[in-house]
């Protein structure tokens, strides 16, 4: 049966996030419904390349589902984003690789974490930035994320409830944009994350750039795998899943290439 | 009794604008009333620079107020921020000259239009963006909008129901930022604007930068003083109140500082 792959961007605000859940509205169960009625069928399951929580957004986010039903990628594009309600869209369809898993095949994944850092609360930015209203200090950010770059066990960045076998992850780089008092973002990039990971590590680099903690506590933290020594996790809304990185087929084994259930 | 100017942020897309009426939330409303509850009173009635429509943002929206409560200025912006709702924001507040009017001592504002050129509609930019699907000239654009530039007759691009007393109004600068297939932004400086003015211009240039139109139209549609001639009026999420620009006084006749009751 052919598989296709879709791109998805989403405003995860109103949503319990993306897997189905008991206490709301999820954006799996939106998408499975969409692609019910578009191809007239009962269900469609969908599997995805990451969990997102509740209010964390994505513009790239990757599905995978199943059908005989073939149409025009086109129709895929538009069919859906005409169903869809406004705060979920396909970016763009195309036919997967035999055995195609948006989750397993994954090479690497891109994350943006927003942080408005003006003295008052902003109305237009409220959805998409996290607002710390301490002027930060930037270059303080960027030299003690210099310590999480690299192949690390990430135990003291890890949510206490997440499921991962172990927790050796690499980032390949955590690049920080912006200047204080501006619209500060970081840009994170690695194989896989664990859950919370990038929300963890952005808490923890804030504490520095308010200057209550030194630049080296950044690398002391990392090193004792204790998550109770780790900064505050950045709230939900600041999140965005920007990118999946794929290749011809799953990545060797060799490479590290984790596949984590939930993540952010 | 002294005058106080605040600036104000807000998302207008849930209210039916700046002024209040009948039919819905307005956020001259909103203001009144957090001011009221702020200073103890029944009703502060506020002045403001421009009436925005409904779906119109601000960052830059300026208004006064009298009162014989003096809090520090720190209170008007803290206090306001914690009773206002979470689309509407102080973000400074200042002791008045003696005889401010938001309106009449305006001696220019800049706004922003914000468009989103992909294929495909985003719901991260939809409340703040008009989508154009169709791929944009930009260079035709900002050819186009040379035209526009400078002291004329606006006539052409204002709306029906404008209660102008005449079209004259200059406009300093029109500025087209961004490149097709992402995002585009027409930053307009003027002395002045006439009801939906702004819109109007957007709405035109995007004719011409959809192949539509050539770009000598645009001076044609301008010489001809007919809103007929004219392209469509961009929608109002796009659109956002930047900076109102202020003297030490009134603007002198001379200069032409035209005070719009409505515009945009």
């Amino acid at each position: 049966m052919p598989r296709l792959k879709l791109t998805l961007e989403y405003e995860g605000t109103r949503y319990v996030g993306w897997q189905v859940q008991a206490n709301g509205r999820s954006l799996q169960a939106v998408m499975e419904e969409a692609l019910g009625t578009l191809l007239g069928e009962a269900s469609v399951a969908v599997r995805s390349a990451g969990r997102t929580d509740s209010g964390v957004h994505a513009t790239g986010q990757v599905i995978c589902f199943d059908t005989e039903r073939t149409l025009p990628m086109k129709a895929y594009v538009q069919g859906l984003n005409g169903i869809l309600p406004p705060d979920v869209a396909v970016v763009s369809a195309e036919e997967a690789p035999e055995g195609f898993d948006p989750r397993r095949w994954s090479r690497g994944k891109r994350y943006r974490y927003r942080v408005n850092n003006r003295r008052t609360r902003s109305p237009l930015l409220r959805t998409t930035h996290w607002e710390v209203f301490t002027p930060l200090d930037v270059e303080a950010m960027r030299r003690a994320a210099v310590h999480l770059v690299g192949r690390h066990d990430f135990s003291a960045f890890r949510a206490s409830d997440c499921q991962a076998k172990h927790a050796v992850r690499e980032v390949r780089s955590l690049r920080i944009e912006g200047e204080p008092g501006g619209p500060i973002a970081f840009v994170v990039e690695g194989t896989a994350f664990l859950k919370h990971m990038v929300r963890n590590l952005v808490g923890t680099l804030v504490d520095v750039g308010k200057g209550k903690r030194p630049e080296a506590w950044v690398a002391e933290v990392l090193a004792s795998g204790d998550r109770k020594r780790a900064g505050p996790t950045a709230p939900p809304q600041g999140l965005v899943m920007e990118e999946v990185f794929y290749g011809d087929g799953p990545p060797p084994r060799t490479s590290g290439g984790e596949a984590d259930e939930d993540e952010g």
